[in-house]
């Protein structure tokens, strides 16, 4: 008989397992309209189920209109007119937006995490603040009882806005008021979200060269067309700006991943040509607490008396990144598009979480682990920094940079053709190591590395660092073998 | 001079307030390139500042590259370009994107809380769940140690996915794997979520009328064209639908607001059509839990054997609003697309939350306080409903739905023009009452009210349903009186 084709598929009751199957040799017309379906004693026997497991099958068919029961002619199949064709599988479909089609085309993002286990994993990705999840969840259990259940505010919990608008003050230099601060979820959102306010299908973005990959990604499916400008040890060149003609420019003042801090002259130069041109510029200000200088430069927002920048911050590098909080500080020209955008998106970030996040602002527990992190990253710092040239010596070249969780590293006299094999040779001594060719558009003229020291203990990165010596000894080797 | 011009604003030390001050100044031309800044300490005698604050002060500047010093010629403003108009303020600007545009000519939400502190608020958020956030808080607390600090991944928490999944196939007859399955934040981010997948600007999206008026405001952001289709007591009526060729077909089988549950028969005829037409189904599964039936009915997706149905569910009916978690399941044909729309909007929502959810449903706490919250919602229906036929009378018809948590009541012989007036004579009484018109786009003959009845105890229900018996009261003597 027909039913022996469907098999039970084991979640929930029997009884539902029983009505689903029967649903489906209806629906796809093994049943047909009017038929009537087999006595309920008969097939308990066939299935080896009690009589009452398949009643209450047949019941929840007749609740759902199925069927239709009587006395006189038992159980059947309900008078619908099911559709030929109804149950034909679905098929990979061809993108069913410009939107999606674009997201299809992007290329697959750099940067991904090896795969494989390995115990020294140099990830930029900091989770270097175990600690902190401890007295997070403290927070978050107090957060619970405090942030209530209702809608929460889509603009973002004001305690915590007033938190951040406070500290941005004393610490980036920026100056607003917490009406301007719009909570997103992490700096991601925090670029569709503006993406969304400011630009339309086929608007010029200029970005830098090299850049975060997530924020091309993301104005790419936005439809943008991106344009890349170089940076140097000064960051983004601004004398390249003016030609592009640019609807909005992607900046980070301390520049990812180079680490390079961008010039006050250019500053001030990219500034006046957003104000000339009436470009919008985006300053992701990713990497503001992890310097080592005396004191952080502050944001390009704090000389921004035009009101031009969209100032992103993010809590995925202070606090971590599970957490996917950030916050915008709107110009107030667009402040209510960006605060309308975010409420259609997804009517607000979860409360509970930004109730947490206030309270530990506002406890200054914050800046205090803040400041045990930055000792702690310029300890790691300085001991991979050494550890590398004791090891790799004239094989690698460190780069001067600020960056405060990842050095770059370039390979001397090696080609891009090695850097595969240099990883794999990396994997098999546990050693996980990232290239930095993939955050350019332009890869640079040799291949490079970017190592992030911030996930691994100060002995950890001491042998890391001595396992990447043994890699390139490994590759030279392999090389005069062949 | 001019500093007198500049106030400290208060914010964080004495010395970053004279930074501020300070920049500011240069930055607006106040000092000009090359100018000296005045002498450290006829300033700080001047400002009644110590002599180390200004000190520090010009630091900060000097590290900003916004001032040299030398010992021979004390502070001088730096060789900077300004350009004039650098400091212009900023003005309200036009709309910066299409998407923009549409944003601003959105029409004011309706059903926003009553402004006004009343006692009696007839909302139709929910907020019945009072204790649980205290068992929340817990499991959050526990999640916080489990999540992990890293990037979550985008798609959702795996064992959030799998206990969903396995709730699908219990409760909701929905048989879909754990990979199917995409967490966002909440039903308003599948929303757009699945926009972006398959719709482009100016593409045909049909809405029911009534809506959820969140939906409307976010397709039309998006740049849809929204047309609509009425519904009745079986739900959308769906022989309107052929006509429209739409793109995506939004649909509430538990019809929002009114609590019409959609007939079998419309429900084939729907995936009929969607299945000849290539159109997309989003089905809002919003009220699936809180019925008064002895089963609920089947979602749409457990009748969809062909791949149309984009399901959505939220956890804030069943949970509480603030959570802002809910989740998709994907047509295989654009789960990817879905998937990585959701990456790059805000690379996937918070872990912490996810993991205490995950324990949450696995526990079993969950369906548990779900029994109890449907059997104290039908005990307020029944205590509401009998009330307000006491108080009321035949000036109200009370609709039959099965919407678990809140009632559709029509205003007999009232006018859409003294509605405005009944609900201010319910904020005298402190009754927040709300009305149904607004979830229309052609408002029905005669003026109703939505109530919403889960917020308020059986005893306020009471008192609510003679207060508002008494405006109507109120609102007949004032005619009478004119």
């Amino acid at each position: 008989m027909l039913l022996s084709k469907f098999r039970l598929d084991g979640r929930g009751a029997l009884y539902e397992q029983l009505a689903r199957v029967l649903k489906r040799a209806i629906v796809e017309g093994h049943f047909r309209p009017g038929e009537r379906l087999p006595a309920t004693r008969a097939l308990a026997q066939q299935l080896g189920l009690s009589r009452n497991t398949v009643l209450t099958a047949y019941e929840i068919l007749r609740a759902e209109q199925l069927t239709v029961s009587s006395e006189r002619s038992g159980t059947k199949v309900a008078d619908i007119d099911l559709p030929p064709g109804f149950t034909s599988p679905p098929a990979q479909v061809p993108p069913q937006s410009r939107y999606a089609a674009r997201l299809r085309k992007l290329p697959v993002s750099p940067a991904g995490r090896v795969r494989e286990e390995v115990r020294y994993n140099l990830q930029a990705d900091p989770s270097f603040l175990r600690d902190m999840m401890r007295s997070w969840s403290r927070k978050l259990a107090a957060a619970a009882r405090v942030a209530g259940a209702h809608y929460p505010d889509p603009q973002g919990f004001q305690p915590l806005r007033i938190a951040i608008a406070d500290y941005l003050a004393r610490r980036r230099g920026v100056v607003c008021a917490e009406s301007d601060i719009l909570i997103v979820g992490g700096a991601q959102q925090a670029i569709t979200v503006a993406a969304r306010a400011v630009l339309d299908e086929g608007d010029t973005v200029v970005i830098e060269d090299p850049h975060y990959h997530l924020l091309m990604e993301a104005l790419t499916a936005h439809g943008a067309r991106i344009v890349s400008v170089r940076t140097d040890e000064n960051g983004m060149v601004t004398s390249e700006l003016a030609r592009h003609k640019a609807r909005l420019i992607c900046v980070s003042p301390s520049q990812f991943p180079s680490g390079a801090i961008m010039s006050l002259e250019r500053r001030v130069e990219l500034l006046d040509i957003a104000s000339r041109q009436g470009s919008w510029i985006l300053e992701d200000d990713y990497n503001s607490e992890f310097h080592f200088r005396e004191r952080p430069v502050s944001a390009l927002r704090s000389l921004d008396f035009s009101g031009r920048v969209i100032y992103v911050g993010t809590f995925s590098k202070t606090l971590f990144p599970s957490l996917r909080l950030g916050f915008i500080v709107c110009p107030p020209g667009i402040r209510d598009d960006l605060c309308k955008v975010k409420r259609l998106d997804d009517l607000g970030s979860p409360a509970v979480e930004q109730a947490a996040l206030a309270a530990f602002m506002r406890s200054r527990h914050f800046e205090k682990s803040l400041r045990r992190t930055v000792v702690a990253l310029q300890h790691c710092r300085t001991v991979f920094v050494e550890a590398l040239r004791r090891h790799c010596g004239a094989r690698i070249a460190i780069q001067e940079t600020h960056a405060g969780t990842h050095l770059v590293v370039w390979l001397q006299g090696l080609e891009y053709s090695q850097l595969t094999r240099l990883r794999e040779l990396g994997v098999a001594r546990s050693l996980g190591i990232y290239p930095m060719h993939p955050y350019y558009r332009k890869p640079p003229d040799r291949p490079g590395l970017l190592l992030g020291y911030a996930g691994l203990s100060a002995e950890s990165l001491e042998r890391a660092a001595e396992l990447l010596g043994q890699c390139l000894d490994d590759l030279e080797g392999e090389r005069r073998g062949r």
